[in-house]
C-alpha cells in the first residue's frame, strides 16, 4: 500500500512508521518529511495532496491541545484545540477523501482522554470526543469501500517524562504497542471505530 | 433562581422559558431578548454577562451546524458548527463560570444526531460530541458547588417539517419534553451529564 503519514517525526508517528513500515511511506510534517504540510492551513493540506497523488491509506498523528485550568480558560485558549488537533486532523480526512483509493483507510488520533478526563484537560476532552465522533458519522457516508477509524492511544511511555504529573495512576504505554492499532485501521476491516489502546 | 437563557427565542427556547417560568429569567439572543449577544464573538458575550450580573443558572439552546454531504464537505465548512454551536456555547460556559453564584448550574445543548449519526451529519455529531465531552471533563474541575451538563434532545415536533427527511424513523418530541431535561439540569444535581430525551 501507498500510505500517507502525517506527523510522521513525532512519538507516535514513528513508532507507526515502523509499524506499517513493509508499506511505501510517504512522511509529512511542519518541519520535516518528503511533504511539508501545516494542517491548520487548508491551502497547505491540499497542496500536499496534490504532491501525494492516489493514496491506499491516510495516518495522522499529530494535533495540539490547549491544557490549561478551566477557571483560566478563555475562548482563544479553547480555539487552539479546535483549529489544530481537530480541525487540521478533519482537514485531512475531508481532503484526503478525494485522493483515496477505493477500499482506502483514513485513521486519525484522539487520545485517552477523551474517555478519561484529566485535571486541565477539558479542551481535550472535548476535541478528542469530536473527532470519534466524525469518524463514527463519517464511516456512513463514504463510498466505495473506504474506511475511517480514529486511534486513541494511552499516554506513552516515550512521553511519560513530561505527561506524568497530569497523568497520575495512568498505565503508560509503549509507543510500539499503540502502533499496532493503526495497522489494524489500515490492514483490517474496522470503520467508524474508536481504537482503544489502554 | 436568576436565569440566563440564551437562544430564548428558538424553539427549544420558547419551551425552556415557558417549563422554568417560575425563576427570574434574563433572555438573550442575536436580535431579540433583555440581553443582545452574538455567541460567535467573545467581546459581546462578556459584554452580555457583564449586564446581566451574578446568576444562579446559565442554559444555552443555540449555536448553528454545518449539514451537508460528506463528499463535498470543506474545512470551511466543517468550522461553521466549531464557531458556532461548539466554541459559541463553550465561550458561555467558560466567561459564565465567572457570573454564577455557588451552587449555580451551566446547560448547553447537543441533540441526539451525537449518539444517532444521521446522513449529511459528521459536522452535527462532531460538534455535539465534544459539547458532551467538554461538561464532562469540567464537571470535575469546576469548583464551589457548580454544575454543568448538557441536554441532548430528539428532532423537535415543532421543528419537524424542515427536518424530517434528514431523520427517516426518529420519533419526533415535543418541545415541552425536552424541556424538561433543562428543568432536570438547574434545579436537580445532575453534574457532567449528557440528559438525553428521545
Ligand atoms: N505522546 C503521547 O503520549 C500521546 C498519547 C495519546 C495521544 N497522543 C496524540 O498523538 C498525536 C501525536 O502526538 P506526539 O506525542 O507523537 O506528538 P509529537 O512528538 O510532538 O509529534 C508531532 C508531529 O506532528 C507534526 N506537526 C506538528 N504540528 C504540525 C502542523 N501544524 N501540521 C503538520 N504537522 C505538524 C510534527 O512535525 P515536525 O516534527 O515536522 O514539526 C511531528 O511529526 C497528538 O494528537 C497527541 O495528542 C499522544
Ligand atoms: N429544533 C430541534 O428539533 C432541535 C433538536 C435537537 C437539538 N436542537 C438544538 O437546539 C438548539 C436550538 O435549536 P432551535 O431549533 O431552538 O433553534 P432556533 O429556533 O433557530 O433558535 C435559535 C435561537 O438562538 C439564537 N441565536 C442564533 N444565533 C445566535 C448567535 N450567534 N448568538 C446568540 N444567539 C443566537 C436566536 O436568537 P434570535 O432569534 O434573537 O436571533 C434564537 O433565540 C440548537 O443547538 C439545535 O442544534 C434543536
Amino acid at each position: 500500500m501507498k500510505i500517507l503519514l502525517v506527523g510522521a517525526s513525532g512519538t507516535v508517528g514513528r513508532a507507526i512508521r515502523q509499524a506499517l513500515s513493509r508499506h511505501q511511506i510517504l512522511t509529512a510534517g511542519r518541519h520535516s518529511g518528503d511533504l511539508r504540510v501545516d494542517i491548520t492551513d487548508s491551502a497547505s493540506v491540499s497542496k500536499m495532496f496534490e504532491q501525494a497523488g492516489r493514496l491506499d491509506a491516510i495516518v495522522s498523528a499529530t494535533g495540539n491541545l490547549h491544557f490549561g485550568p478551566l477557571s483560566e480558560m478563555s475562548a482563544a485558549d479553547f480555539r487552539v484545540g479546535l483549529e489544530n488537533k481537530l480541525l487540521g486532523q478533519i482537514d485531512l480526512a475531508l481532503t484526503g477523501q478525494h485522493y483515496l483509493n477505493d477500499g482506502g483507510s483514513i485513521t486519525l488520533t484522539s487520545g485517552i482522554v477523551s474517555a478519561h478526563p484529566i485535571r486541565h484537560g477539558a479542551n481535550a476532552t472535548a476535541v478528542n470526543r469530536a473527532l470519534e465522533g466524525f469518524a463514527a458519522a463519517a464511516a456512513l457516508e463514504l463510498t466505495r469501500g473506504q474506511r475511517i477509524n480514529v486511534v486513541s492511544p494511552n499516554v506513552l511511555q516515550e512521553s511519560w517524562e513530561g505527561f506524568a504529573p497530569y497523568f497520575p495512576g495512568f498505565e503508560a504505554i509503549p509507543a510500539a504497542r499503540a502502533a499496532l492499532a493503526y495497522v489494524r485501521s489500515v490492514e483490517g476491516i474496522a470503520n467508524g471505530q474508536t481504537l482503544t489502546v489502554w
